[in-house]
């Protein structure tokens, strides 16, 4: 391409501080450098993640930064060394890396490759080499990724390449939320054929989890929110009942053990609060009860009762949807099921906009007014 | 035998108040009733449970009582319709039951079995129907079993028949302590070959625990206590490692994920404390690290970061040993396995001493002065 191997100019998002809009600005993207490949953002989705980063107190590569995490592209260039992408492959970008040589990608239990964004200090998240600048100075790439860009450089150990058929304003959402609540159900809790689930909480992520649920087999989905509008949305993705917190006196826990004779077999957090957390916990049953935290919050404790965990509960975690380190294989294989039909993505997303729109695609998901609002970056 | 049918009186030790010593009493014991199983207890340990509901507030099920839950004992006489059982048979009462019929008993991964002691409410430990009265008043069985008591009276689908071999003054052990820290490696952590794992505390459960480590093949085995006493005992059931938080100034977390590269495998709480509840979890590696709470308290919650469990970390608990609904085989499993000598007991016997010297004995495990006092009861 006439690009590669300069410097090239475009439009990118920058948030220059927290708690304020993002500014479009024109930015600078470097050539990529050895074992990087430059990437056209054609579409991107705007995650809770983006915002709870930049207004919750949890940004900590700090700013300038281009926000955005969940994209899909075009290679424009490759830098050095790499061999596994070629400038025209459709890549989706990874905020977890899969380097296939440390001990978490080597343990086939784990997703958290040693390398990635969220690796450099233990369980903390960790600044990524930038290759933007916008005037003058060096501005950071969030998550490693940075999707609110025309372009963006990435490692190619965080790159999945997909089918070059897959609609990048579709599959841009399989770069988190997506994979993030279907993982967590099918990978993470190990959802089984016939068992009895609750969601808590029906955005995006509390959506797939749904659809990872019921791809999984579950027989009975019971669907927690407290905005009973979104009951319609979830029954979509397979919910069978609603159950919303605010009609009941007593805790959703005893709610849900009523519902069930004792308790749901598998529970998903999708929230990102402790006290949904707890929740999810006491509403499976006792036993063989499995309950899997998927909202992200790291600012306070999480805490139950000791018999809860004795009793025969297990707590669990999930990370873009958790355990295993094939990344690279499983972000195509989901593109592939969707293709095939096999998973929905098309009915998560409620408004399209352009990347100039973004400060409005934030303002309708800090007020819950959308599933999923796709920007549109760079055009094909 | 000439004492079926009719009313024994016997020597019990009876708790008439919390907080007091216990009183070497004469009781009468009714004739086992339809379905039930009068045994001769010749032999008891004394398990921090009995202290702790005891001393801390937990004995939820009243007094006056007669505690003790950690026997073996021989079949007297049963009652109608009982046909597992004759007398003369060697057998351990279980605190937790296996009625074989209801949806724990039936579900492989659990045995909390709905009809026991520990299930008439959810989550909560239930009064158990007592054959015991002294000076005219009913006297309540403690975890429903009562083994500080010459003659106690079980449910039939809570006691397992053992080989008439096995010496009930060591085997007595198998009836919580040693099941319950052993299974929790085994059963409920589930470690693997070739792991690194840390147990914390090292009282009986702990050293069950160790010595379950070692039985499913782990290579590390690190004992964490903060009395360095321990650890020549811990070697012997096979910790490779010793750590005394005592003698760093970093949290234990921090220790133990500097000696295995960045956490262990497999961690177990043995101790009853939700700091060291916590401590355990955060020993754990991420991405696939296990934690399990083996040690009983419900007086505190326990809490962590949410970013522990996002990591990819479990938090799973044991109940006597956890997830299986097979009592009545396991606990003659374990027999076997001692009589073969696959697991060891007489190692974790500290001191021997008879029913009228409870109080001798509560008093040195309240100090920490003994791993396990085993206490001749009948002569068999």
């Amino acid at each position: 391409m006439a690009t590669a191997g300069k410097v090239i100019r475009c439009k990118a998002a920058v948030a220059w501080e927290p708690n304020k809009p993002l500014v479009m600005e024109e930015i600078e993207v470097a050539p990529p450098q050895a074992g990087e490949i430059r990437i056209k953002i054609v579409a991107t989705g705007v995650c809770h993640t983006d915002l709870y980063h930049l207004f919750e107190g949890m940004h900590k590569d700090g700013f300038p930064a281009v926000l955005g995490h969940e994209g899909a592209g075009i290679v424009e260039s490759v830098g050095p060394g790499v061999t596994e992408f070629q400038p025209g492959d459709k890549v989706i970008p990874l905020f977890i890396s899969q380097c296939r040589e440390c001990r978490f990608c080597k343990n086939p239990k784990s997703n958290q490759c040693e390398k990635g964004w969220a690796a450099e200090h233990y369980d903390v998240m960790a600044l990524e080499e930038s290759r933007f600048t916008c005037k003058g100075k060096k501005v950071l790439q969030f998550m490693g990724t940075s999707t609110f860009s025309e372009y963006t450089v990435m490692n190619q150990i965080a790159v999945a390449k997909i089918d070059p058929a897959a609609p990048l304003d579709k599959v841009c959402l399989l770069g988190c939320g997506i994979c993030t609540g279907f993982g967590a159900a099918v990978n993470t809790a190990k959802v089984e054929p016939g068992s009895t689930c609750a969601v808590f909480g029906l955005g995006a992520v509390g959506l797939a989890a749904v659809m990872g649920c019921k791809f999984a087999g579950a027989k009975r989905i019971i669907a927690v929110d407290v905005n009973p509008d979104k009951f319609e949305k979830a029954k979509v993705f397979g919910a069978t009942e609603f159950v919303n917190p605010k009609d009941h006196d007593k805790p959703i826990s005893q709610v849900l053990a009523e519902l069930t004779d004792g308790g749901v077999d598998f529970s998903l957090e999708c929230v990102g609060n402790v006290g949904v957390m707890r929740s999810a916990l006491e509403s499976c049953t006792k036993g063989w009860g499995v309950s899997v935290v998927v909202g992200w919050t790291d600012l306070h404790d999480f805490s139950a009762r000791p018999i809860n965990l004795i009793a025969g509960r297990t707590w669990k975690g999930s990370l873009f949807g958790g355990n295993t380190t094939s990344y690279k294989n499983i972000i195509p294989q989901m593109v592939k099921a969707y293709l095939d039909q096999k998973v929905k993505l098309d009915e998560f997303i409620t408004h399209n906009m352009t990347l100039a729109q973004v400060n409005d695609a934030i303002e309708l998901m800090k007020h819950g007014k959308c599933i999923r609002t796709v920007l549109s970056v760079s055009p094909q």
